[in-house]
């Protein structure tokens, strides 16, 4: 039953064959991987004129040179991690490149902090899209943390039927977007051009006397929360079609176009509309009702973002059970995250995944701001060490043109390490926990990583030396009266052994004295021994008497425990049996050194 | 460590033996089982008094008299009661009569509605006191739920610790309360001889143009909500020190002399000072408030009042688990409810009552509106048909007297059956629920017990002809690669039998072919098959390989699956191991008849 649920839910099982197939195309690629990067957008300028406005009105022109300076980031940035493809075509997020060149510590501790974003991501994403609704439709606000939910299971649900699948469906909803940001940044120009916006904004360059540089700065920081999301391409090469390498570059030169004309679109059109930051509307909201006013044009544009917001989710889910499977095969996390499932993702990652990050959103309540900033922290930290990696590596491998791809990586590194450190500096109330977490991960990380090292050297044999040796063999036959599941058990274990003893733990003289002639009648040839029991308990006086089995048997004989289940004809009559063979295996297996047998007694009515 | 939690929470084991020490003297057992028809006192005569009302103030001198019916159908009920004691002296609780003179289906009806309604009683009582808290202490208005889960969390716990201490920490607030309601009861009365009291009440026997008969009834049978628990002892009497009958004989007169003088006490004092029912406070509050002022007696008297509202709940923890004790006997539920725990307690009927108390206290909101009248009537369906089946005996067994006794049954019967028939025709909306529920639980019951008789008709033996047989056996090693995991298992298996395969589930055929040299140099005399996957399970080629061996042996052999697990040495790393081999246990068992060894391997590190 909970199998053909499960069947319905995920689809058919598929062949490991199959893998090939659901290998992303260029196009299909940008869906998956860019949402999270590109929904960005629909924030970017916002965090920059919140900053901005503490100066005054007269300070927001200064978020046009910033959003340029941001997009001089995101130049550099796409630059090096297209420099970090070609490095790494089998899937070079941050983890790798850290650990290839800075060493095993540094690549977990981006590793770590990579994970914890994926699942930072969802967690934000998921909430910020509800926000979207809830701004539209305010009846629906009570039920925030709900939709968030309801999204967050959908998508883990999506993403366990498959990677492929997912695309299709999830690829409309990111081309509409790009297609209706490019529509409103179009119609908005065209206004401007035309005359027909009359807003008294400041020009570039005016003075400004209460603006400083650390402010500037933290504005700048705060934009480049904007560029989250633009590792994914990087990490995900092994999901790409072949050419792997060269598909993911295209992807991804594509993905940081397109974000950064719409990023820089948007800055223009809200300075050249006069456009201040409100608690209660979006700054793109304003944007498109400055542009079509409440209209249809209005709505959709709003759906279509909160739509994306949810699909910024998705990317986490594609990239967190790559990264989760990568530090799983060098064993720094447990081998499940290894295994792919049914419809060949990795699920116990898209689960474990899913789990969190709706953990995440109960405890926050669906509440975005306090997310962010530990968000923005968790992204930039390997972006500066991937950075680093790069650069020791042109130095070690010197490659023709080292020199520009040094310079280029360098000026990335120290622009991403300013941020970082911009972040901790002004925002330390919000994001001290990442310094409490990111420590315990990583601390995992090695105690995982030791006792995966640790199992193998122990289990480790020399063929040459070790080989199987024949030992005696005593079987236990724990019996509770005499009826078709004993008479299947003794038959069982006198089948391999003589060394046979059926066991009868008593509580009521009568019935000892009963069962004792009813087995002398029966004669099975084993002998019976019965064991008189002061508690209700049968497990302890079995192990007693199990010890003296061992003790007897001076550790020559392995000792076989026989346990009967039944096997119920429907699901419900397990709470009817077996309750006790249970606890019994359970205690002796964990307890004693026996090889606990279980012998299944199919009941047929 | 999950075990030493437990200990620390319920306490050390206990013998057997020592369950005669667990028996109730006759103080105890009254504190014990009296708590339930105790605490009805504090909302009897309110019941009366909000169904008068509807005609008025001039009909509350109707209480008066309805107030000594209710005396009267408690005189009956008890005096019914202490014949079914000394009738049934092994505990006759309405389960027990009913199936003995009526019927087994009459039996199940009975026994039925009486574990609902002693789910009913902790939900209720433990509402109904968190309500008494919180109408003192309005702020504490908001945690109603969380308030009245930490009490039956409370009580559950006290209850595993055993019976006996249990009493001991409950005793004291019944004493308390009964001596409480009596100070205000004798203050009371003073009060009004000394002509402190100034009330202008109706004189009884006044004319009242509105009131019907109809009307009447109804507040009788609202009254009669007072006489829950009246059964509690007799359903008990197992627990009661020797002589048992006499003991809860006494225990029972001396409940029934306590309730009635309290009863009739609060409905005159409450009729004297012209007390009118009121939404926000309860009509022993006001009668206190009149007697003594808001001072510490009216504090203590509301704090006392809530605690034994509380304590009521207790009477179903000592009444349920043994009710499912006799059910469970007669194979008409689990036999799980037969299990004592530790503490000598039916855990876990215990802890079934806590969890779906709990769960109707968070269904209903901690509303006690809606579940009353369930409540009430729950308890006067087994009143009815345990009163019917004591007629039943009387005329069967015609004892000396049995005229006498026969006219009380009748009576009795003929009463509680008018009381609920005017509860199903006054307040049908909100008990339909039962003529569902009800007969669900009584094929749930029939079900189990079929169940129960069809296996023990397939489990039995003919011990003339049915000796145990000897048959071949084949053992199947399914292995990863070559460890000491490995070597261990085919140790073992070779002890058994000559018949020992290995199989490897291969996804790559270079490692498949690495596998097989390395097997071939460690040549460990078993031979090694290679089964390969074009899926990623091992589950469904193991199986279809069990199947071949199970043709080619032609069923003559015993096929055992030897599957290794890791005992690790801290809990947590269970989480890195043994999830494929616990599966592949899960799958083989309950798909195929083969028995499954489970091999430990103690990792060390």
């Amino acid at each position: 039953m909970i199998s053909r649920f499960k069947r319905l839910l995920i689809g058919r099982p598929m062949k490991s064959a199959e893998l090939e197939g659901e290998k992303l195309s260029k196009l299909k690629a940008l869906a998956v991987l860019s949402s999270d990067a590109l929904s960005s957008v629909a924030y970017g300028t916002e965090q920059i004129l919140l900053v901005l406005m503490a100066a005054g009105f007269a300070a927001v022109w200064y978020s046009i040179p910033i959003s340029i300076a941001v997009l001089g980031l995101l130049l550099i940035l796409i630059i090096s991690y297209r420099q970090t493809i070609f490095a790494y075509p089998k899937g070079g997020g941050a983890y790798v490149v850290a650990k290839d060149n800075l060493g095993v510590s540094t690549g977990l501790l981006a590793g770590g902090s990579l994970l914890v974003d994926y699942i930072l991501t969802v967690a934000v994403s998921s909430s910020a899209g509800t926000d979207a609704i809830t701004s539209a439709f305010p009846s629906l606000h009570d039920h925030r943390v709900s939709i968030a939910l309801i999204m967050i299971v959908f998508l883990t649900v999506m993403n366990l039927r498959g990677i492929g699948e997912s695309a299709s469906v999830l690829a409309y909803p990111v081309y509409l977007f790009v297609g209706a940001i490019f529509v409103l940044i179009i119609a908005g120009v065209v206004k401007v051009i035309v005359g027909g916006v009359h807003a008294d904004v400041p020009e570039i360059g005016t003075a400004v006397s209460n603006i400083s540089l650390f402010m500037l700065l933290k504005a700048f920081s705060s934009g480049c929360s904007a560029l989250t999301g633009v590792e994914a391409v990087s990490n995900a090469i092994p999901n790409f079609k072949k050419p792997a390498e060269r598909n993911a570059a295209t992807t991804l030169i594509m993905m940081g176009s397109i974000l950064g004309a719409m990023f820089i679109g948007i800055s223009l059109l809200a300075y050249w509309y006069g456009i201040v930051p409100s608690a209660t509307e979006t700054v793109v909201s304003q944007i498109a009702n400055a542009t079509f006013g409440r209209g249809v044009l209005y709505y959709a544009i709003q759906g279509i973002t909160a739509l994306i917001l949810f699909l910024a989710a998705n990317t986490a889910y594609s990239a967190f059970p790559l990264l989760a499977f990568m530090l799983a095969k060098d064993k720094y996390m447990p081998h499940a995250f290894m295994v792919r499932g049914d419809r060949l993702g990795f699920s116990n990652g898209i689960i474990f995944l899913g789990v969190f990050s709706a953990l995440l959103v109960v405890l926050f309540h669906g509440d975005t701001e306090n997310l962010i900033p530990l968000y923005a922290v968790g992204v930039f930290i390997p972006f500066t060490l991937s950075q680093l990696g790069m650069m020791v590596r042109w130095i070690k491998l010197k490659p023709a043109n080292w020199g520009v791809g040094l310079t280029v990586n360098t000026i990335g590194m120290l622009t991403t390490l300013i941020i970082t450190l911009i972040f901790i500096f002004t925002k330390f109330s919000q994001i001290w926990m990442v310094f409490i977490f990111l420590p315990i991960v990583i601390i995992g990380f090695y105690k995982i990583n030791r006792h995966y090292m640790n199992t193998a050297d122990e289990l480790r044999i020399n063929i040459d030396k070790e080989k199987p040796a024949i030992k005696g063999s005593t079987i236990v036959v724990p019996v509770a009266g005499i009826t078709k599941v004993v008479l299947q058990s003794i038959s069982y274990a006198k089948s391999l052994t003589d060394n046979v003893v059926a066991v009868y733990v008593g509580f009521d003289e009568e019935e000892i004295e009963r069962l004792e002639k009813k087995w002398e009648e029966w004669n099975p040839g084993v002998r019976l021994i019965v064991l008189r029991s002061s508690y209700r308990s049968i497990i302890r006086p079995l192990v007693r008497f199990i010890e003296t089995v061992e003790w007897k048997t001076q550790e020559t004989d392995h000792i076989t425990v026989l346990i009967p289940q039944f096997i119920t004809k429907h699901w419900w009559h397990n709470i009817l049996h077996n309750q006790s063979s249970l606890l019994l295996r359970a205690y002796l297996f964990t307890q004693k050194d026996v090889v606990i047998a279980t012998v299944p007694y199919r009941l047929h009515r």
